[in-house]
Protein backbone atom coordinates (compact mmCIF):
# COMPACT_ATOMS: atom_id res chain seq x y z
CA UNK A 1 0.00 0.00 0.00
CA UNK A 2 1.38 3.59 -0.75
CA UNK A 3 -1.89 5.31 0.08
CA UNK A 4 -5.46 4.37 0.48
CA UNK A 5 -6.22 1.49 -1.24
CA UNK A 6 -9.07 3.46 -3.80
CA UNK A 7 -6.36 6.45 -4.30
CA UNK A 8 -3.95 3.35 -5.24
CA UNK A 9 -6.76 2.57 -7.86
CA UNK A 10 -7.64 5.97 -8.91
CA UNK A 11 -3.77 6.70 -9.47
CA UNK A 12 -3.11 3.70 -11.70
CA UNK A 13 -6.66 4.28 -13.94
CA UNK A 14 -5.34 7.86 -14.67
CA UNK A 15 -2.27 6.02 -15.99
CA UNK A 16 -4.71 4.96 -18.57
CA UNK A 17 -3.95 8.41 -20.30
CA UNK A 18 -1.53 8.40 -22.71
CA UNK A 19 1.96 10.61 -21.67
CA UNK A 20 0.70 10.37 -17.98
CA UNK A 21 3.12 8.40 -15.76
CA UNK A 22 2.60 7.55 -11.95
CA UNK A 23 3.93 10.95 -10.75
CA UNK A 24 1.26 12.74 -13.29
CA UNK A 25 -1.58 10.48 -12.60
CA UNK A 26 -0.73 11.11 -8.28
CA UNK A 27 -0.72 14.84 -8.97
CA UNK A 28 -3.91 14.61 -10.68
CA UNK A 29 -5.74 12.62 -8.79
CA UNK A 30 -5.04 14.93 -5.58
CA UNK A 31 -6.02 17.82 -7.53
CA UNK A 32 -9.20 15.91 -8.42
CA UNK A 33 -9.71 15.43 -4.87
CA UNK A 34 -8.53 18.37 -3.45
CA UNK A 35 -10.29 21.29 -6.07
CA UNK A 36 -12.22 20.13 -8.49
CA UNK A 37 -14.42 17.26 -7.32
CA UNK A 38 -17.53 18.97 -9.33
CA UNK A 39 -15.09 18.81 -12.44
CA UNK A 40 -14.53 15.32 -11.57
CA UNK A 41 -18.04 14.06 -11.41
CA UNK A 42 -18.33 15.39 -14.90
CA UNK A 43 -15.18 14.01 -16.47
CA UNK A 44 -16.28 10.38 -14.70
CA UNK A 45 -20.01 11.22 -15.97
CA UNK A 46 -19.33 12.56 -19.56
CA UNK A 47 -16.07 9.99 -20.01
CA UNK A 48 -18.47 6.96 -19.45
CA UNK A 49 -21.54 8.64 -21.37
CA UNK A 50 -18.71 8.90 -24.94
CA UNK A 51 -17.43 5.20 -24.48
CA UNK A 52 -20.88 3.88 -24.40
CA UNK A 53 -22.19 6.24 -27.32
CA UNK A 54 -19.42 7.70 -29.49
CA UNK A 55 -18.29 5.11 -32.17
CA UNK A 56 -17.23 5.44 -36.29
CA UNK A 57 -19.28 6.68 -38.57
CA UNK A 58 -20.09 4.21 -41.10
CA UNK A 59 -19.18 5.85 -44.23
CA UNK A 60 -15.81 8.16 -43.64
CA UNK A 61 -14.79 6.14 -40.10
CA UNK A 62 -14.64 9.63 -38.01
CA UNK A 63 -15.63 9.59 -34.23
CA UNK A 64 -19.46 10.36 -34.37
CA UNK A 65 -22.74 9.25 -31.54
CA UNK A 66 -24.69 9.09 -34.74
CA UNK A 67 -24.53 6.68 -37.33
CA UNK A 68 -23.64 9.28 -39.98
CA UNK A 69 -21.37 12.10 -39.18
CA UNK A 70 -23.07 15.96 -39.86
CA UNK A 71 -20.68 15.75 -42.58
CA UNK A 72 -21.37 12.45 -44.55
CA UNK A 73 -24.99 13.15 -43.94
CA UNK A 74 -25.00 16.52 -45.73
CA UNK A 75 -26.53 15.88 -49.36
CA UNK A 76 -24.19 18.90 -50.71
CA UNK A 77 -21.39 17.56 -49.81
CA UNK A 78 -22.40 13.98 -51.58
CA UNK A 79 -23.07 16.49 -54.59
CA UNK A 80 -19.42 18.12 -54.90
CA UNK A 81 -17.71 14.65 -55.88
CA UNK A 82 -14.10 15.39 -53.97
CA UNK A 83 -12.92 12.85 -51.73
CA UNK A 84 -10.59 13.84 -48.86
CA UNK A 85 -8.40 11.60 -47.39
CA UNK A 86 -6.54 11.95 -43.76
CA UNK A 87 -4.97 10.13 -40.91
CA UNK A 88 -7.33 11.49 -37.64
CA UNK A 89 -10.40 13.24 -36.91
CA UNK A 90 -8.38 16.32 -36.38
CA UNK A 91 -7.06 16.69 -39.14
CA UNK A 92 -10.78 16.66 -40.34
CA UNK A 93 -11.29 20.02 -38.72
CA UNK A 94 -8.07 21.31 -39.48
CA UNK A 95 -8.96 21.16 -43.45
CA UNK A 96 -12.78 22.48 -42.52
CA UNK A 97 -11.21 25.86 -40.66
CA UNK A 98 -9.41 26.77 -43.94
CA UNK A 99 -12.86 26.77 -45.68
CA UNK A 100 -11.33 25.43 -48.90
CA UNK A 101 -12.78 22.15 -49.28
CA UNK A 102 -16.33 21.38 -49.75
CA UNK A 103 -16.06 17.54 -50.48
CA UNK A 104 -16.20 14.55 -47.94
CA UNK A 105 -13.41 12.93 -46.45
CA UNK A 106 -12.08 9.42 -45.38
CA UNK A 107 -10.39 9.13 -42.03
CA UNK A 108 -8.10 6.28 -41.92
CA UNK A 109 -7.85 6.67 -37.98
CA UNK A 110 -4.03 5.62 -38.25
CA UNK A 111 -1.46 4.97 -40.75
CA UNK A 112 -0.15 1.99 -42.45
CA UNK A 113 2.42 0.70 -39.74
CA UNK A 114 3.26 -3.24 -40.75
CA UNK A 115 5.83 -3.25 -37.57
CA UNK A 116 2.92 -2.16 -35.32
CA UNK A 117 0.47 -4.86 -36.78
CA UNK A 118 -1.46 -2.38 -39.06
CA UNK A 119 -2.59 -3.35 -42.03
CA UNK A 120 -4.79 -2.00 -44.61
CA UNK A 121 -7.82 -3.90 -43.27
CA UNK A 122 -7.24 -1.85 -39.81
CA UNK A 123 -7.63 1.42 -41.73
CA UNK A 124 -10.58 0.43 -43.63
CA UNK A 125 -8.93 0.17 -46.68
CA UNK A 126 -11.66 -2.30 -47.88
CA UNK A 127 -14.44 -0.30 -47.17
CA UNK A 128 -12.72 2.91 -48.93
CA UNK A 129 -12.43 0.35 -51.94
CA UNK A 130 -16.31 -0.54 -51.70
CA UNK A 131 -17.26 3.21 -51.58
CA UNK A 132 -15.18 4.42 -54.49
CA UNK A 133 -16.87 1.29 -56.67
CA UNK A 134 -20.22 2.08 -55.32
CA UNK A 135 -20.25 5.64 -56.16
CA UNK A 136 -19.03 8.05 -59.06
CA UNK A 137 -15.80 10.49 -57.54
CA UNK A 138 -14.28 13.52 -59.32
CA UNK A 139 -11.58 13.42 -57.64
CA UNK A 140 -9.35 11.68 -54.26
CA UNK A 141 -7.78 13.72 -52.62
CA UNK A 142 -4.67 12.52 -50.38
CA UNK A 143 -3.90 14.33 -47.06
CA UNK A 144 -1.90 12.37 -45.19
CA UNK A 145 0.97 13.35 -42.86
CA UNK A 146 4.42 13.91 -44.87
CA UNK A 147 6.00 11.04 -43.14
CA UNK A 148 7.25 8.14 -43.96
CA UNK A 149 4.29 6.22 -42.66
CA UNK A 150 1.89 8.90 -44.59
CA UNK A 151 3.72 8.72 -47.53
CA UNK A 152 3.28 5.11 -48.20
CA UNK A 153 -0.14 5.46 -46.86
CA UNK A 154 -0.90 7.94 -49.67
CA UNK A 155 0.63 5.45 -52.17
CA UNK A 156 -0.68 2.03 -51.61
CA UNK A 157 -4.42 4.41 -51.45
CA UNK A 158 -3.18 5.86 -54.87
CA UNK A 159 -3.58 2.35 -56.29
CA UNK A 160 -6.67 1.35 -55.23
CA UNK A 161 -8.53 4.43 -56.71
CA UNK A 162 -6.44 4.37 -59.89
CA UNK A 163 -7.91 0.85 -60.31
CA UNK A 164 -11.43 2.16 -59.87
CA UNK A 165 -10.45 4.94 -62.75
CA UNK A 166 -10.65 7.86 -59.69
CA UNK A 167 -8.55 10.85 -60.51
CA UNK A 168 -5.94 11.41 -57.43
CA UNK A 169 -4.04 14.15 -56.57
CA UNK A 170 -1.79 15.22 -53.30
CA UNK A 171 -2.02 18.44 -51.13
CA UNK A 172 1.23 20.11 -51.81
CA UNK A 173 4.00 20.62 -49.28
CA UNK A 174 6.75 22.83 -49.43
CA UNK A 175 7.52 26.47 -47.61
CA UNK A 176 5.13 26.95 -45.17
CA UNK A 177 3.35 30.67 -44.89
CA UNK A 178 5.22 32.84 -43.45
CA UNK A 179 8.38 30.93 -42.98
CA UNK A 180 11.38 32.39 -43.72
CA UNK A 181 13.96 29.29 -46.24
CA UNK A 182 16.65 29.53 -43.93
CA UNK A 183 15.03 28.33 -41.46
CA UNK A 184 13.44 25.71 -43.86
CA UNK A 185 15.01 21.92 -43.63
CA UNK A 186 16.29 21.28 -46.44
CA UNK A 187 13.78 17.93 -47.32
CA UNK A 188 10.73 20.47 -47.07
CA UNK A 189 13.05 22.59 -49.98
CA UNK A 190 13.67 20.28 -52.33
CA UNK A 191 9.94 18.94 -51.85
CA UNK A 192 9.16 22.82 -52.61
CA UNK A 193 11.47 23.22 -55.57
CA UNK A 194 10.32 20.17 -57.40
CA UNK A 195 6.85 20.91 -56.90
CA UNK A 196 7.12 24.86 -57.86
CA UNK A 197 4.95 26.52 -60.44
CA UNK A 198 4.43 28.83 -63.38
CA UNK A 199 4.38 31.94 -61.99
CA UNK A 200 0.49 33.83 -62.14
CA UNK A 201 0.66 37.32 -63.07
CA UNK B 1 -18.72 22.64 -33.79
CA UNK B 2 -15.30 21.32 -33.48
CA UNK B 3 -15.82 17.46 -33.72
CA UNK B 4 -19.46 15.57 -32.23
CA UNK B 5 -20.81 17.79 -29.43
CA UNK B 6 -19.95 14.58 -27.08
CA UNK B 7 -16.64 14.38 -27.85
CA UNK B 8 -16.31 17.92 -27.36
CA UNK B 9 -17.96 17.80 -24.10
CA UNK B 10 -15.32 14.87 -23.74
CA UNK B 11 -12.30 16.91 -24.76
CA UNK B 12 -13.19 20.14 -22.56
CA UNK B 13 -14.04 17.63 -19.55
CA UNK B 14 -10.69 16.30 -19.46
CA UNK B 15 -9.20 19.78 -19.38
CA UNK B 16 -10.16 19.64 -15.69
CA UNK B 17 -7.14 17.92 -14.82
CA UNK B 18 -3.99 19.69 -14.12
CA UNK B 19 -1.28 20.73 -16.96
CA UNK B 20 -3.65 19.34 -19.80
CA UNK B 21 -5.02 21.67 -22.29
CA UNK B 22 -7.04 22.01 -25.60
CA UNK B 23 -4.24 19.67 -27.46
CA UNK B 24 -3.38 17.20 -24.40
CA UNK B 25 -7.25 16.77 -23.85
CA UNK B 26 -7.56 16.08 -27.85
CA UNK B 27 -5.02 13.57 -27.63
CA UNK B 28 -5.66 11.90 -25.08
CA UNK B 29 -9.56 12.14 -25.44
CA UNK B 30 -8.99 9.90 -28.76
CA UNK B 31 -6.49 7.48 -27.17
CA UNK B 32 -9.31 6.55 -24.92
CA UNK B 33 -12.11 6.26 -27.86
CA UNK B 34 -9.06 4.46 -30.52
CA UNK B 35 -7.31 1.94 -28.16
CA UNK B 36 -8.39 2.40 -24.44
CA UNK B 37 -11.90 1.66 -24.58
CA UNK B 38 -11.74 -0.71 -21.57
CA UNK B 39 -9.20 1.40 -19.21
CA UNK B 40 -11.52 4.40 -19.91
CA UNK B 41 -14.20 2.83 -18.79
CA UNK B 42 -12.51 1.81 -15.31
CA UNK B 43 -11.42 4.98 -15.11
CA UNK B 44 -14.69 6.84 -15.02
CA UNK B 45 -15.86 3.93 -12.65
CA UNK B 46 -12.88 4.89 -10.13
CA UNK B 47 -12.90 8.46 -10.21
CA UNK B 48 -17.06 8.35 -9.54
CA UNK B 49 -16.20 5.94 -6.74
CA UNK B 50 -12.80 7.92 -5.80
CA UNK B 51 -14.95 11.30 -5.43
CA UNK B 52 -17.88 9.75 -3.61
CA UNK B 53 -16.16 7.91 -0.66
CA UNK B 54 -12.69 9.69 -0.24
CA UNK B 55 -12.51 12.12 2.08
CA UNK B 56 -10.08 13.38 4.75
CA UNK B 57 -8.83 11.22 7.96
CA UNK B 58 -10.40 13.32 10.52
CA UNK B 59 -7.34 13.23 12.93
CA UNK B 60 -4.58 13.62 10.49
CA UNK B 61 -6.71 14.87 7.18
CA UNK B 62 -4.79 12.77 4.99
CA UNK B 63 -6.87 11.42 2.12
CA UNK B 64 -8.56 7.92 2.70
CA UNK B 65 -12.22 6.46 2.30
CA UNK B 66 -12.42 5.84 6.13
CA UNK B 67 -13.04 8.07 8.91
CA UNK B 68 -9.61 7.54 10.55
CA UNK B 69 -6.79 6.71 8.49
CA UNK B 70 -4.65 3.16 9.12
CA UNK B 71 -1.66 5.16 10.26
CA UNK B 72 -3.84 7.19 12.50
CA UNK B 73 -5.96 3.79 13.26
CA UNK B 74 -2.63 2.38 14.84
CA UNK B 75 -2.25 2.48 18.55
CA UNK B 76 0.97 1.71 18.26
CA UNK B 77 1.78 5.15 16.45
CA UNK B 78 -0.20 6.99 18.99
CA UNK B 79 2.38 5.37 21.88
CA UNK B 80 4.83 6.60 20.14
CA UNK B 81 4.43 10.41 21.13
CA UNK B 82 5.77 12.05 18.13
CA UNK B 83 3.86 14.09 15.16
CA UNK B 84 5.42 15.04 12.15
CA UNK B 85 3.66 17.86 10.06
CA UNK B 86 3.67 17.55 6.07
CA UNK B 87 2.25 19.72 3.36
CA UNK B 88 1.10 16.79 1.66
CA UNK B 89 -0.26 12.70 1.76
CA UNK B 90 2.76 12.04 -1.02
CA UNK B 91 5.32 13.41 1.98
CA UNK B 92 3.48 10.62 4.09
CA UNK B 93 4.42 8.09 1.69
CA UNK B 94 8.00 9.39 1.49
CA UNK B 95 8.61 9.45 4.92
CA UNK B 96 7.20 6.10 5.46
CA UNK B 97 9.63 4.51 3.06
CA UNK B 98 12.67 6.12 4.63
CA UNK B 99 11.19 3.55 7.80
CA UNK B 100 12.92 5.93 10.30
CA UNK B 101 9.91 7.20 11.64
CA UNK B 102 7.05 5.63 13.88
CA UNK B 103 4.91 8.20 14.70
CA UNK B 104 1.75 10.19 13.26
CA UNK B 105 1.38 12.67 11.01
CA UNK B 106 -0.79 15.91 10.29
CA UNK B 107 -1.11 16.40 6.79
CA UNK B 108 -1.47 20.12 6.06
CA UNK B 109 -2.77 19.93 2.14
CA UNK B 110 -1.33 22.88 1.20
CA UNK B 111 0.75 25.93 2.97
CA UNK B 112 0.23 29.21 3.98
CA UNK B 113 0.04 31.43 1.02
CA UNK B 114 -1.96 34.84 1.52
CA UNK B 115 -1.52 35.70 -1.82
CA UNK B 116 -4.03 32.80 -3.05
CA UNK B 117 -6.37 33.16 0.09
CA UNK B 118 -4.60 30.25 1.90
CA UNK B 119 -5.06 31.00 5.60
CA UNK B 120 -4.52 29.05 8.89
CA UNK B 121 -8.20 27.61 9.03
CA UNK B 122 -7.46 26.12 4.84
CA UNK B 123 -4.90 24.33 6.44
CA UNK B 124 -6.69 22.95 9.88
CA UNK B 125 -4.69 24.81 12.19
CA UNK B 126 -6.89 24.77 14.42
CA UNK B 127 -7.95 21.47 14.31
CA UNK B 128 -3.99 21.20 14.85
CA UNK B 129 -3.88 23.22 17.82
CA UNK B 130 -7.01 21.46 19.56
CA UNK B 131 -5.19 18.18 19.23
CA UNK B 132 -2.25 19.39 20.70
CA UNK B 133 -3.82 20.56 23.14
CA UNK B 134 -6.28 17.41 23.92
CA UNK B 135 -2.96 14.48 23.97
CA UNK B 136 0.73 14.80 25.25
CA UNK B 137 3.15 15.02 22.30
CA UNK B 138 6.81 14.12 23.18
CA UNK B 139 8.02 16.36 19.99
CA UNK B 140 6.28 17.52 16.63
CA UNK B 141 8.20 17.54 13.80
CA UNK B 142 8.10 20.15 11.20
CA UNK B 143 8.64 18.42 7.57
CA UNK B 144 7.04 21.55 5.23
CA UNK B 145 8.86 21.75 1.97
CA UNK B 146 12.45 24.18 2.35
CA UNK B 147 10.53 26.97 0.20
CA UNK B 148 9.89 30.31 1.19
CA UNK B 149 6.20 29.61 2.03
CA UNK B 150 6.93 26.18 3.48
CA UNK B 151 9.17 27.75 5.99
CA UNK B 152 6.60 30.51 6.70
CA UNK B 153 4.04 27.79 7.61
CA UNK B 154 6.71 26.08 10.00
CA UNK B 155 7.25 28.94 11.74
CA UNK B 156 3.51 29.42 11.94
CA UNK B 157 2.95 25.78 13.20
CA UNK B 158 6.09 26.41 15.33
CA UNK B 159 4.30 29.28 17.23
CA UNK B 160 1.53 27.07 18.34
CA UNK B 161 2.99 24.35 19.64
CA UNK B 162 5.82 26.12 22.24
CA UNK B 163 2.36 27.91 23.28
CA UNK B 164 0.75 23.97 23.66
CA UNK B 165 4.47 23.44 25.54
CA UNK B 166 5.11 20.66 22.82
CA UNK B 167 9.58 20.50 21.91
CA UNK B 168 9.37 21.39 18.16
CA UNK B 169 12.26 20.25 15.54
CA UNK B 170 12.71 20.81 11.93
CA UNK B 171 14.19 18.33 9.81
CA UNK B 172 17.40 18.96 8.57
CA UNK B 173 18.51 20.81 5.08
CA UNK B 174 21.93 20.34 3.46
CA UNK B 175 23.74 18.74 0.92
CA UNK B 176 21.77 15.77 -0.70
CA UNK B 177 23.26 11.98 -0.22
CA UNK B 178 25.21 11.39 -3.27
CA UNK B 179 25.46 15.15 -4.58
CA UNK B 180 28.62 16.63 -5.06
CA UNK B 181 28.97 20.27 -3.32
CA UNK B 182 29.97 21.79 -6.74
CA UNK B 183 26.51 20.98 -7.90
CA UNK B 184 24.63 22.07 -5.30
CA UNK B 185 23.14 25.78 -5.24
CA UNK B 186 24.73 28.19 -2.85
CA UNK B 187 21.42 28.82 -0.18
CA UNK B 188 21.06 24.87 0.61
CA UNK B 189 25.37 24.88 1.14
CA UNK B 190 25.44 27.31 3.96
CA UNK B 191 22.03 26.16 5.22
CA UNK B 192 24.58 22.61 5.46
CA UNK B 193 27.25 24.83 6.87
CA UNK B 194 25.14 26.34 9.49
CA UNK B 195 23.55 23.03 10.69
CA UNK B 196 26.92 21.47 10.80
CA UNK B 197 26.83 18.94 13.67
CA UNK B 198 29.93 17.14 15.65
CA UNK B 199 31.59 14.59 14.09
CA UNK B 200 31.13 11.15 15.08
CA UNK B 201 33.72 9.03 15.53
Amino acid sequence: MRFSPLLDELIKSLQVLPGVGPKSAQRMAFALLERQRAGGRKLAHVLSRSLDHIGHCRQCRTFTEEALCPLCANPKRAANGQLCIVESPADVVAIEQTGQYRGRYFVLMGHLSPLDGIGPEDLGLDRLADWLAAEVFEELILATNPTVEGEATAYFIADIARRQGVRVSRIAHGVPIGGELELVDGNTLSHSLMGRKAFAD
